[in-house]
């Protein structure tokens, strides 16, 4: 299929969309994810039009999970959280929703996410906000 | 906490306990998880003695996702899954059981990973080596 350049990453990417930021670097943007499943779930998606892990480049799959490593790590030491969970998901079957590739970063732990259903509401934005103003401290000179 | 020399990835590792194994480069090593959560389940570590992201060094961390795409480009081709999920704990919190850094490529959805139960039953070996019979000639060359 070929990649959709309306889906909403891509209109965030292109600043037709807002996000709450954490990190930008030439080849990934994270920010907060507006329906967490914990508290401080970040995503990290990359800047290539690629719909899935799959389709990435090499150098563009590094990059995500290097710039994945700075979220975790700035999640873990701005939060009280028990670890992380690192989710991407590839395929509509598989339960994708935005056909951008993404990597979740949430702090919680795999049997919690199992007995929480999937989030459908978005949070608040001032959470949201307020959270990533946590975490932001931690991301910088990374 | 100090790296567990004795934990069983780095006992796989040493060769010392054995895998069913589905592809291997310097950095990386791939092979069939025991307690899979759906058929193909498969898992990829890395070569340094890290136990999670936030320990291995860009490098690993690189290695080991590009790997993770070739072993979940592999396992679609090979299988008829809905699509692959990819995860990856970081600490005893998050539900992580092996204390050395892993990445699970889960041929499933994650409705169908939130409703199954943690696998805690080992399966049998012959399944295993049949799947992996399947997957490893589209892992030739890669």
């Amino acid at each position: 299929m070929p990649y959709d350049n309306d889906n909403i990453f891509a209109m965030i990417l292109r600043g037709e969309l807002p996000c709450i930021k954490l990190y930008e670097d030439d080849h990934t943007l994270s920010f907060m994810d507006i329906m967490p499943q914990a508290d401080g779930h970040a995503l990290i998606i990359s800047k290539e039009p690629a719909e899935t892990l799959h389709d990435l480049s090499p150098e563009g799959a590094a990059a995500c999970i290097q710039t994945t490593q700075k979220i975790a790590r700035a999640i873990e030491a701005a939060l009280d959280v028990p670890g992380t969970l690192i989710m991407q998901l590839n395929g509509e079957g598989a339960g994708q929703t935005v056909p951008h590739v993404h990597f979740h970063v949430v702090p919680t732990s795999i049997g919690q996410l199992r007995s929480t259903p999937h989030a459908t509401n978005p949070a608040q934005q001032e959470t949201l906000e307020a959270l990533a103003a946590k975490i932001r401290p931690h991301l910088e000179g990374v």
